[in-house]
């Protein structure tokens, strides 16, 4: 007897570990798996599984490692819903864009920031997601940049460095200025909170040498780069990301062949962003295409309040079967091991002994569901860290 | 004082009733609501609400009436997530298709069908329905129609008799026989359990004449018509429905002109099941043009382990404005007081003094939010007769 608890009766487990089980999952049934603190210390067969002090009843019901969201903007404050309506109704609408949402981010208090991001990361959790990279970009002065970075530190480790989302206003006529000021001052300020270091490398954003500027400069700092590329137009961001060893290029929709090539042969995660195209009703990115390349994929939500506000990866994965060539097995690896690949994290994504105890019980017999039922909240139990959420 | 409850701090109410507030929507803003029983006694300003024992702080969030799903399949047992898997993974399968849901329905016990209605019932109340209609269809003999219609009917007063899903096997080289075993000994076994007859008329299925006798037979024991309609094909089936005064034609993809004339003119609800044509990879029905002809516009997930494995309202609000032209509002709108028009039901589908006391809390400030946040669980809180679910 250990003070582990034991979750047995496991229909289906997803592993995303091929030596545990069959295929790219790694798929056990009648599986068995046990916690001990933080960590997963056992994996098996349900029937051979070790005496422990705790046990939970999976019931015949799927198990899969806790979804790995690599990017979120959840550090904001203010609401967009008007512009929102406005887009779908055909309705003109003057919107400021990101713009709104930095004016109402710097208005806001550190405590308003605190309890916005507190909200969106409990959500999130709850519906399975228990690994979350989150970026600030909506401050956009060294002191709201910062701050912002402080902010999400609270939440995650995988913290964001995103000065470069858009020039603000103030910039407009010197964007050169901006972009001194994102690897100078800025810099200096945000460094010590953030793993990582991001640019909207996009036309009306940052140009390719900004950008290579920018990734350069917060690499000489230690930062680590990820790529908001080709979002909107097939500009140099995915090679850009490429070539500089990021660990993700992040929407990938607009891509050319050399695009695809670059992704193949690299070892950056192309990240998906379904929602982002639901929401603004644009082409979606053809995912097939990149797997049958070689290419690394991983989904997330990419949640902020302008061009994407959910913070469901199951809608994510059901989006990606529907309209991105995705087989279901492939979309919920990679929700699970491709965010993990994108955010370069091993302890995550996986169940395995070793792995973190990141766990999602899915209210349906096999992750299939996660595509097969759109829209229903599947997750029934999710554990963070050992911890039932 | 009373023994009533007052929902008071609204931020926006959508009362769906015009002479209570703005626009088709019948929006009120820092409203209030007052439930006693099962039903609304008080609607208006938040700070003109009486005196009431109980208080629910809507805390600055949404509320509207319960989801209306006029259409669902729910009186089933078995499973195809293999045929989704294969269908998505692009691998061939030889999908038995609904009949395999009839062998397995067939083969299932009272207490197993039972189940798993009340599964997929309570699944639907927490997300926000609170009227579900639910058809029979997978036991295609008189007995095994008859009883899910009794199982369907401790659920829910809104049971359908779908006696004509489709041919099953048995009846294969005499269709003709099939229905008149649906429009006789079946009928007269199903028809004290039913208030409606549907057909599913389609190529494959039941044509234009077999359906027009089956609903008339229908319509002479006191069921009144729905008709599965134009999914698949440009049919004769909405304008069947029209012809007959079917309460709603369901489906409505392929519509010619004269199509969308007959439901301008006549007073059949055209229901809009996108979640079907989400999960098959097929071609959304275009509600804009449904709307923009004066056609009145109900929306449902179809929920069955088929073609529709969801249970979301929300889902479809959100495809409604992705995919099919609505606006945010007549998606609202649609999955609301439109369910309430396709079941000709005046009590639910709106808030006013003397509905049903059917209402959803939304964690959000607004209704837009059902398609702005797509794929997250919004209902906070959901009354169901004045109960809270
Ligand atoms: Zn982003
Ligand atoms: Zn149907």
């Amino acid at each position: 007897m250990t003070t582990a608890t034991a979750i047995i009766d496991i229909s289906t487990l997803v592993t995303n570990d091929p030596s545990l089980g069959e295929g790219p999952l790694g798929l056990l049934q009648n599986a068995a798996v046990v916690i001990d603190g933080d960590r997963i210390v056992w994996v098996g067969e349900s029937s051979k599984a070790p005496a422990t002090d705790n046990q939970v009843d999976a019931g015949g019901r799927a198990l899969l490692p806790g979804f790995v969201d690599s990017h979120s903007h959840l550090v904001f404050a203010g609401d967009r819903t008007a512009e929102f309506n406005a887009r779908m109704s055909g309705r003109p609408y003057s919107a400021g864009g990101i713009r709104t949402t930095v004016a109402a981010t710097r208005a806001a208090s550190d405590q308003d920031l605190e309890e916005n991001v507190a909200r969106y990361v409990r959500e999130a959790r709850r519906q399975g997601t228990t690994t979350l990279e989150i970026k600030s970009g909506y401050g956009l002065t060294s002191q709201d940049e910062a701050r912002s970075l402080e902010v999400a530190s609270a939440f995650t480790d995988e913290v964001t460095y995103l000065g470069a989302h858009v020039v603000p206003p103030e910039f407009a006529d010197d964007p050169a200025a901006y972009v001194d000021l994102v690897t100078g001052p800025m810099l200096d300020l945000c460094a010590p909170h953030a793993r990582w270091i991001d640019v909207f490398c996009e036309q009306g954003a940052f140009d390719g040498d900004q950008a290579r500027t920018i990734l350069t400069a917060g690499a000489q700092r230690g930062l680590t780069p990820r790529v908001h590329a080709n979002q909107l137009t097939q500009g140099p961001g995915v090679q850009l990301a490429v070539e500089l060893g990021a660990a993700s290029a992040d929407h990938c929709t607009h891509l050319s062949d050399a695009d695809v090539d670059a992704l193949a042969q690299g070892d950056t995660v192309a990240t998906l962003l379904p929602g982002a195209e639901f929401s603004t009703r644009s082409r979606y990115p053809d995912a097939r295409r990149l797997l049958d390349a070689g290419v690394t994929v991983a989904l997330s939500p990419d949640c902020n309040p302008g061009s994407s506000f959910t913070s469901s990866m199951s809608f994510c994965v059901a989006l990606a079967v529907r309209e991105m060539g995705m087989t279901p097995d492939e979309a919920v690896w990679a929700a699970t091991a491709g965010g993990a690949r994108a955010l370069r994290r091993t302890d995550v994504g996986r169940v395995a002994p070793g792995a973190r105890a990141d766990l999602t019980l899915l209210d349906a017999p096999s992750p299939v569901h996660l595509a097969y039922r759109p829209g229903v909240p599947l997750a029934a139990a999710v554990w963070h860290g050992g911890t039932l959420v």
